[in-house]
């Protein structure tokens, strides 16, 4: 683990050791990539993953892809709650390797608030806000842009519902957190075979998980 | 009863049991309008049911229709708060029987909240916020789309029709809750011919209720 | 008065009963325009009335008319009290009658809301906010529609206007609820002429109001 | 002073008494204008009287006319206050003869609450807001009408704004009461010969005040 | 200085002692301008007097002119307080003579708070706001008008700012008071050779400061 | 350093001295950049340094430029730190030699704060905040111009960002004071170098640096 170690120190030396920038954000993405796809794997009802990868695509460093739910209809919040956790696993592994969290995961962010502020706001899973859709986050087009509609809801709402969204995004980055730390080895070798192949397919994700065991 | 706790567990489980996907949303469907229809059914003053459905249409996945209204003009206090416990009583029955509430509920919420917010803030039919009529949730058309009105009355007034607006909420889900919860076995038996038949007329409807006491 | 006991409970159940809604609708709509009418006829000071009918019209069931006032410049703070007292008379009347507020009250909140913010926030009428215009509720016109003035006044000042303006909407209800508690017999007995007449000219009211003492 | 108790009660009372509308409208005019000379005359400082007429003219009932003060480039705030004295004097004058107040005052206390609005925030006259230049009531041409400007400030400081602006207002107001109470025979004189004449030219005020003493 | 006690009084008079308002106006002018000359001369570091004037130009009474500082890029905090402390000088000034302020001081108070503003919302010159730059005050050009930017801080963080604005605001106004009093036979001085001269260049202030120590 | 000492006071004083403003600019100028190149010199990982100028041009004085950063896709929170520490290094340089700070810095403050806003907001770079996206500093085109988009969380929510980005920015701001401070030797010779040539290349400012030890 070493080389992690010396990869964790590059990252935030910049240049001034002898890996280029370039080969340390393949460690970054290969971890972050790793992290989404042990714990998509690791917990129940998640939509099977198809493909992991590290190779660059236009803005984004790498991606794991989950089976499409193109016939899925119902949301169940359990359900919802474990595509928080898959979201902030990239960034959970990450922190747990590289001792810091990096911009990287701006994207992850933005779909798990967006996710979380819906569930809390629109779909009644929570309890401190009740059983009312609110429509925060919801738009409307508008002059050819989506426009956000006025809100209808007082300060104080508005402030529970942000404790509530912060509460779910909390909740499931511990959840990725306790999965990660559990399953390190797995992490490590998914991480390194990332690095080595750059793409896995499912049946490859699956065996080295159960080899890591 | 062991058939539904297993559709619960595929739910969550995603694919990974025998049932499809499909077959466990026929079953979340069929339960949500067992609930709406029952509930109807129980309410004294309630419009009567006229057709409970669970044929996908749209974005709709089920339908439980009540008789048209089109000839009421006054709508009291007692039979709007009927209609809040009508509108929530698909996702009670979700949470009764699967433990767990869904994303599919999203629309019964944004009526039945807009319902709550008119009762609360234009038709003075809370004690807390008096007879006034503060036009909340009116809109005016503008360029062509509806455009809400600037707000005319405070922070504080707004937070009290929320906590309002909440309470009417609360107040018809425990009503559902207690119709289901009383008349389980009449859920039941309405959502298992309802997988059957996937459509029941009205008098089908009140001969499976009957029949299950 | 079982009749009204009666029609109360049809109105809560919707069509179960022998009577159709429309004969119910008729019942809350001669009461609640009885109310109205007694109101004013009650209060010194208030515009004389003209007519009080139940022939549904557009989008109204029925209607009370006073007097033109077209010739009136200053609008006293007692008078404009009792504009408020007999436009939540109808309200009230429902309230009493069939315990329980509807709907259909709508257009008189929303003008006694408006009269009482004007009171409150431009006529310096509320001893709590004091001598201020502080053009609450004014309007300009802007692309072909009213629009909102933006407010100068702060949050804190906007409450005090709420709970002023709620202050006279109560004081008023209360005075109406008096009025017609009081007046019991004659309420009941203008509402049995105007389901039997449909329209009482201002001669007819005042014989009936004076024979019922 | 019968008569005057007489007026009171009939702009009460509507068209109940023998006296018409637009006699009692006549008299409170007379009343109004009066107190708004009579502050005027008594306040050191003032701009001096021109004429004072209750003579109906577009939306105005009546006018109390100073001098113009097209040559003044300074508002020192002790001749500013005299001028909010001079603007509630009217509506004062109701509430004291009459004891109410009536809408006929909207434009005096709009003035007056722009005016002080200004002292407070845009003329640092105000202790506690001290001397800033906030910019409340500026307003920009925009789109062909004036669009108010953007706030700058907290609302912590709107609402200190606020309680200034009334504070302004009220010393005002019960400068204007003391003087009119004060001078109460000269009020009902000036009424009077208002009645009379409908108009007064700044002499016979000016001796009519002189005369009462 | 009886002669401005006298001034002083009349000014609060209007027109009824035997000095025209005109010549009042003359009188609050030269203190005005006199009080700005003397508090830019007093303060070390200030941009030098270039002429006083107290012929009436456009909308403005007077001017005091500081020397151009077209070749300055920095300016540092001491130097912007020094300028807090010159634009409300003329203020002080008025206050001091007169024992009242005027809105003739807008321009100056707007000047100053806006400077005001700058340093303790885009220079991080408040300990309390701390090195942050939040963009308050600053405007984008939009549709041919200035347009205030959405403010991107709390409520909280805008009074935090209002009540350093204030801080500052407050401690310039103190330091011109104490100049202005220290040196209150150089302000009448001056003063009364505006009132003979119209205008003074550099080396008349100069030399009449001098000459009044 | 009495020098410095002298260009302190001169820069206050205006040009009462016997050096001209552009002397003493150019005196500030050069202390600003040698402590941003200073602290970036300094602080681990940062990009390296390429030249830095005292030349004016457009509106910068002077300029520190970093080697460019163009292929790195991930900004760890401890690199960004880094990245604000050196964005403040010239006022912070600018407080301890000349004891007081200036407008120069506004540009260095605006984007050190809308960096940290993006670290507290965007990034979830706060414990307090949390794992969440809030989009705050977000503009989206239109009209021809960018346009913030309306923020969907509580004044509460925002406050707490505010006094995040105040933390991190405090921190910065401490970290560049210390290794300033701590070689203040490097930073005189850095800046009289400057003040000298007006351009240092990378070597020439690492080999200073080095002598100064």
């Amino acid at each position: 683990m070493s080389d992690f170690e010396e990869a964790r120190d590059t990252i935030l030396m910049g240049t001034v050791r002898e890996e280029t920038i370039s080969e340390v954000e393949k460690k970054i993405t290969a971890y972050h990539e790793a992290g989404h796809a042990l714990v998509a794997w690791s917990l129940p009802g998640t939509d099977p993953i198809h493909k992991v990868s590290i190779t660059p695509r236009g803005m984004a460093m790498g991606v794991t892809q989950l089976l499409p739910e193109e016939d899925r209809h119902y949301y169940p919040k359990k359900y919802l709650m474990n595509r928080l956790s898959v979201a902030l696993a990239g960034r959970v592994a990450e922190k747990i390797v590289f001792d810091d969290v990096s911009s990287g995961a701006q994207n992850d962010l933005k779909e798990a608030t967006s996710l979380a502020e819906k569930m809390v706001s629109q779909w009644g899973m929570s309890d401190k806000v009740g059983p009312l859709n609110l429509g925060r986050g919801e738009e409307h087009p508008f002059l050819g842009r989506e426009l956000a509609l006025p809100k209808r809801y007082s300060e104080e709402m508005a402030w529970l519902m942000d404790q509530e969204i912060r509460e779910l995004m909390d909740r499931a980055e511990t959840e990725a957190d306790q999965i990660l730390k559990t399953n390190r080895k797995a992490l490590d070798n998914l991480a390194g075979a990332l690095i080595k192949e750059e793409v896995l397919e499912r049946d490859a994700v699956e065996r080295i998980i159960k080899e890591s065991k």
